[in-house]
C-alpha cells in the first residue's frame, strides 16, 4: 500500500528543522521519499495544497477511561477530584463503558491530530482499553493501572500479586501487537496509592523485561507531603531510590520539585509529561518547565484526563504550556520552536520511538497530520512563522488529516475506524449507567 | 422582518438564569417572544435542534486595527512590544490596510460567536474602522485612539487640539449609527502616552457628552512606575483624581494594582477589561480578578490584540479566565457560571447596555449565537452542565449562527456581510505593504 501527499509544506522538525513545500511518499507504514515527487503516483493521493503537513503530535499522560467523565468533576482538587468522582467512576465501569470511554477519547485525539499516546489505564477491564486503541489505529504505550495501597474504593484495589500479574498477562498478550504500535507500559498510580513492595517489584519488572513505567508524581502539594509522611523522603528522591528513574519513565506532572529532584530527573533523562491545562484546572501550580528545559531535561505535553482539562487537545496544550510560563520566566522564555518540539519529538522520546516517530525523515514511520491554516484566526497567512501559525493561532479544528503508520485514520472531521453513530449513543447509555452504578446520579 | 429560532436549548443568563428546550422569536432587531412557539412563523427559521443559544459574546477589549500584525509581535513584554513592532506598523496603516485589517477582524470575532466588541481605533484613518465595522453589521463601542505625550514615531502622535477634534467629528459622524448599534469611545492610549492636558480635557468631554472612555491601565509593572514618576501618584489613583473612574470608563488589563486602587475600581463601578491570553504572552501577569469580584467589580473578557493573543477568540478568554485563577484562588474559583457571565453580561454593562444585550429576554435586543455541542470534545453531552460544556469544552468552530440585531451575519462558518475571497487576498497584500513601509520586512 503507498499513500502520496503532494503540494504540503512540510514542517519537518528534523534536525536542521527544515520547511518546505513538496511532496511525501509512503510505502505501507513508513516514509520513504520526501522531496518534488512529480513523477510518482500511489494508491491513496491527497492533494494537500496550501496545507502544513507536520509529525503527528504525541500526547504522553492521558487518561482515556476517564474520558467519559467529561463535565462530571469541575472545580476540584486532586485528592477530592480523585476520592469524591474519579475513583468512584473508574471503579464503576464495565468492559463496554470503557471501551467507549477510550474510542471517545481516541476520537477527539485523532480529530485534533494526536497520532499517539502514553496512556494510564484503570484497575479493573483494562483489555477493553487495548481493544479500543487496536480498532482506531492510533499509536498506544499504556497499561492497567496499579493500586494495592490506602483508602480506595474495593474496585479500584488489588493485591499486590494480582496487580502485577495481571499486567504481565496484558502485557504478553498486547505488548508489541500490530508491529509494535501497541506497546505495554506498567503503571502504577502515585506512590500514595502503591506500597513500596509494588514499587519495587514495578522496577524490578521492568529492569527485567525493559518495559517502559508511566505513573504520576509530584502534582500536588498534599500528595508530596503524604509521600515525605509515608515514605519518608521527597518523592522523586524516593522514585530514585527504587531504580524507577531512568529514560523508560514517563512521569506526569512534576510540578512540586525540590532542587534536588529537579537534578535528578534531568540528569537521569526522565521523560516529564507536562500537563498545563490539567494542572490549572485542579489548582495544583505551574510545572517550572523552563528551569527543567534548561537544566537539559526532557519534557512532553500530555491533555491528562477529560475532567480536569476539558479536552484532550495538542493545540490547547501547545498554547498554554508557552503562556503561563512568561509571566514568570519573562515573555520570551517557551516560545512557539520549543514549545512545538515538546508536542513531537519531545512525545516521541517519551514513548521510546525517537527513532521511529517525532519528526517526518526518510525511513520514519509516516504519523503526520495535515493542518489547514485557511481560518480567519490563521490570517494574513504570510506574517508570522509556521511555528508561531500552529502554536499561537491554530486550533483542533484546523487537522483535515490524521494518519499513522501510513494509514489515513481522519480526514475532513470524521474518523474513518470508528462507527461515529454508534459511538455517539452508546457514550450517553454508558456514562449514564455508571454514574448510577457509582451513586453519582 | 422576523426570524424564528426553533428547539433550541436556550441558556438565557437571564436574572433566574433559566435554560430551557424552546423557540425565540424576533422581529426586527429584538426578541419579541419566547417559549413553545409551535404556531410561529417568520420569514426565516432556523431549526436549531440540539443547539444551545446563547447570549452573544461580548468583547470589552481588541484592536481591530493589529489583526493584520498576527504573529509579528511574539515574545515581547509590553512596552519592547509596542516600541518596536506596534507602533511602527500601526503607524504605518493607509486607509485600505486599517480596513481590512478590521474587517478581517470582524470575521474571525463574528466566526467564533462574538456579537459585540469595544474597540481601541488607531491614530489614523480611523473612519476605515468604522467603515469596516458598519459593513460587517456587528455592534461596536470604540473611537480613535489618543496620544499626544512620549517618544512615539511621528505618524502615532497628535496635538491635544487635533487629537479631541477629530475624536469630536468621528463622534458626531459615527455615535448612534444603525440605531445605534455603533457607538462612539473617547480611547486615549494610556498615561504613558497621553499628557495630562490630553487626560484632563477627555474627561471632561466624557462628562459632557457622556460618551464612554477606553483605555489601557496597570498591565505592565513599567509602565506604572513611569506613571508614578511622571505624574507622582498611582495609576488608577491619577485617573480617579482626573474624574475619570466611573461606570463609562472600560479600563482594559488592571493587572498591577495596589489596595486603594481596587477599592476604587470597585466602589465606582469601573469596567475592567480582562484581558487573561494577552497578559500571559505578554509577560504582564494574572490580574487579580477574583479578589476584584469578590470586592463588586464588574469584570468582562476581551481578546486584545491579535500580535498579543493571537486569536480574537472568546471561547479561548473564558477557558482561560477560570484556568489561570485556581493554582493561586483555588481549584474552586471562577467557576464557569461566573466566567458565562463575564463573557455575556459583564460585557453588556462594559458597553453600558445591559438593558440591551447580555441576556436573551423579551424586549431586548436580538444578538445572540448558536453553538453545536456535536463534537467529541464536547461528549457525553448528558453529563456535564451546559455551563461546563461552554466554558471548559467547546470551542470557536462549534459556533453556527451569529446574529446581531435580529441579522444573521455567519452561518455554518461564512461570514454573510463580507466578500470572504477578496478579503484573503486583500490581507495578505496589506500587510505585506504596511510591513515594508514599517520597515519590519
Amino acid at each position: 500500500m503507498s499513500l502520496l501527499i503532494k503540494n504540503a509544506i512540510i514542517v519537518t522538525m528534523n534536525r536542521k528543522r527544515d520547511i518546505f513545500r513538496g511532496d511525501v511518499f509512503v510505502e505501507d507504514d513508513c516514509i520513504t521519499r520526501m522531496g518534488k515527487l512529480d513523477d510518482y503516483t500511489a494508491d491513496t493521493i491527497i492533494d494537500a495544497k496550501g496545507q502544513v503537513l507536520l509529525p503527528g503530535f504525541i500526547q504522553s499522560h492521558v487518561h482515556l477511561c476517564q474520558v467519559l467523565f467529561r463535565g462530571m468533576a469541575d472545580d476540584l482538587e486532586l485528592l477530592d477530584w480523585l476520592k469524591q468522582r474519579i475513583w468512584p467512576l473508574e471503579g464503576s465501569h464495565d468492559e463496554e463503558s470503557l471501551y467507549y470511554s477510550a474510542l471517545l477519547g481516541c476520537a477527539e485525539l485523532l480529530r485534533g491530530g494526536t497520532t499517539s499516546i502514553i496512556d494510564m489505564g484503570t484497575v479493573r477491564h483494562t483489555e477493553s482499553i487495548f481493544n479500543a486503541v487496536q480498532q482506531t489505529g492510533i499509536r498506544y504505550l499504556g497499561g492497567k493501572c496499579l493500586m494495592d495501597h490506602g483508602d480506595l474504593p474495593p474496585t479500584m484495589i488489588d493485591s499486590t500479586e494480582k496487580a502485577l500479574q495481571e499486567s504481565l498477562e496484558l502485557y504478553h498478550r498486547w505488548n508489541n501487537y500490530d508491529n509494535g504500535r501497541i506497546r505495554y507500559a506498567l503503571c502504577p498510580r502515585f506512590a500514595v496509592s502503591c506500597s513500596d513492595n509494588l514499587l519495587r517489584q514495578t522496577a524490578s519488572l521492568a529492569q527485567q523485561y525493559q518495559i517502559p513505567v508511566h505513573t504520576h508524581a509530584s502534582e500536588n502539594r498534599e500528595e508530596i507531603k503524604l509521600v515525605e509522611k509515608e515514605r519518608g523522603m521527597h518523592n522523586i528522591i524516593y522514585l530514585d531510590k527504587l531504580g524507577l528513574c531512568n529514560n523508560r519513565l514517563v512521569l506526569a506532572h512534576c510540578i512540586h520539585l525540590y532542587g534536588d529532584e529537579m537534578k535528578i530527573l534531568a540528569h537521569k533523562q526522565v521523560n516529564i509529561a507536562h500537563c498545563p491545562s490539567a494542572n490549572l484546572k485542579l489548582g495544583s501550580g505551574i510545572a517550572p518547565i523552563p528551569s527543567l528545559l534548561n537544566m537539559g531535561a526532557q519534557v512532553s505535553l500530555g491533555g491528562d484526563g477529560a475532567p480536569c482539562n476539558n479536552n484532550l487537545n495538542m493545540f490547547m496544550e501547545m498554547r498554554l504550556a508557552s503562556l503561563i510560563q512568561k509571566p514568570f520566566y519573562g515573555p520570551r522564555s517557551m516560545p512557539a520552536p520549543t514549545v512545538l518540539e515538546m508536542a513531537t519529538l519531545g512525545g516521541a522520546k517519551a514513548m521510546g520511538l525517537e527513532k521511529e516517530i517525532g519528526s517526518l525523515e526518510e525511513g520514519k514511520k509516516a504519523d503526520m497530520v495535515l493542518i489547514n491554516l485557511d481560518g480567519w484566526h490563521t490570517r494574513p497567512q504570510n506574517a508570522a512563522s509556521f511555528y508561531s501559525q500552529l502554536v499561537y493561532q491554530a486550533h483542533a479544528s484546523d487537522v483535515t488529516a490524521t494518519i499513522v503508520n501510513g494509514r489515513l485514520l481522519m480526514q475532513n472531521g470524521h474518523v474513518l475506524t470508528i462507527d461515529e453513530e454508534k459511538l455517539k449513543t452508546a457514550v450517553e447509555a454508558s456514562i449514564k449507567r455508571i454514574s448510577q452504578r457509582a451513586g453519582l446520579r
